[in-house]
């Protein structure tokens, strides 16, 4: 994406965190597409959710231009992260080239996107069984991450995955496990989001788990909340909640 | 590029206000180029101005993809409008598919392109002279305006395009238009932004005057306030602006 090393500065962690957080906390991206009608880029916004495995989804209706691109050539980039205050380019954002493919309600990955997108944006509840809504789920090819002025970085698509060995069971227990922390829990979120965060104090849920973290929302925010390390097990992950319980008491 | 008829509305007055407001209002854009190294649609985000016809103006570093990109093939897209409170996809946007040209400092049209930018992002005069940096004007061809849920029109170039001829003529006198007001009248700019524009106060000044209206500035916002008419020649400016400040007094 990026034919200018010089310029680049070495990927190290601290960048790849950047990188996933940007695109893990993103609700909504400018999504580019090629029009089929006239072979232009196009760009869009989308509403964005994340597979298990931190790969963005979209959700999109059939009578939106950017459904009939993605269907007829997948090659899609989409860009997250959103500027605050002062000079826009002064704030980090993220360009990530991915290869869009319609995931079908038939397919067995289905009911776990759809379970957490709608815990992401419950209100996509009201449309998300038309007919004429589908998933797309965008596999990261290589990404462009810029932190500001003078802090770009080239990412592969792998940098942007969760490969831990856990992902598959964590999505099985998944809805289960952020059922029992927003109910028996509940102290938990706002703890995890105000404190890990540093998110101000709203009415924080969890909404998704993933081996590599949690994300939380409250009204329209949404962030992101990392383990210390990936989880090599799910039997790991009632232990990891309760330490990181335990890290943000003594913040 | 939304092959669609059925589910679009007739583009009337309302729709294209509101579609050149959002890009006239726009202080930085999503942007939508062919990646020239992979092919794939690339989304990145530029500091976006408009030229005195309202077309957009991105200033772009050649170290950026999106800049090698737009040499190499003119054909982009910019997304304007952000989205405010509660669901994204509820806030009015507007995808613009243009063709891109890179504006030469030895162009006439390079004078005011250039102060007009700087006038709405004066931050840029940091970098503006630096040699690997390149203004790209961007003619609109067409256009998908989505004002909300089911408010979706199809737009021409034309109908982002003020096609005013006074507009060369504004353009000549804008910079001592807008010093006058600025200097003479600097009550007048708090009142359009606030009063018309129905902006919360602040340090507000006029960045830029053209055939249609005028887009003033303070700190990080950026509000446009339309002419009642546009101007059929520009003897008529001093008059407009002056009956459109008795306007802004008597709300």
């Amino acid at each position: 994406m990026a034919d200018k090393p010089n310029v680049l500065r070495q990927t190290d962690d601290d960048a790849r965190l950047l990188a996933r957080n940007l695109v893990r906390a993103a609700r909504y991206v400018a999504l580019a597409v090629i029009d089929p009608t006239s072979g232009f880029p196009l760009a869009s916004r989308a509403l964005m959710g994340t597979d298990i495995d931190g790969a963005p989804v979209l959700l999109t209706s059939a009578l939106s231009a950017h459904t009939a691109a993605l269907i007829r050539d997948g090659r899609a980039s989409i860009l997250a992260g959103e500027p605050g205050k002062g000079d826009p380019l002064a704030h980090p954002r993220i360009s990530v080239e991915c290869q869009a493919r319609r995931i079908t309600a038939q397919e067995p990955a289905h009911s776990h996107i759809r379970r957490r997108f709608l815990a992401r944006h419950p209100k996509a509840a009201l449309y998300v069984d038309f007919p004429d809504f589908s998933f797309f789920r965008l596999t990261p090819l290589q990404a462009s991450l810029n932190g500001g002025f003078g802090k770009a970085y080239a990412l592969t698509g792998q940098d942007l995955l969760i490969t831990s060995p856990a992902c598959d069971a964590v999505a099985a227990m998944e809805e289960s496990a952020v059922d029992h922390m927003n109910s028996d829990h509940g102290e938990a979120a706002p703890l995890y989001a105000t404190k890990l965060a540093r998110a101000p104090q709203a009415a924080w849920t969890i909404c998704g788990i993933d081996a590599e973290g949690l994300d939380l929302t409250a009204d329209d925010q949404l962030v992101r909340v990392n383990f210390a390390e990936p989880l090599a097990s799910a039997d790991d992950l009632r232990s990891t909640l309760s330490a990181l319980l335990n890290q943000a008491r003594e913040i």
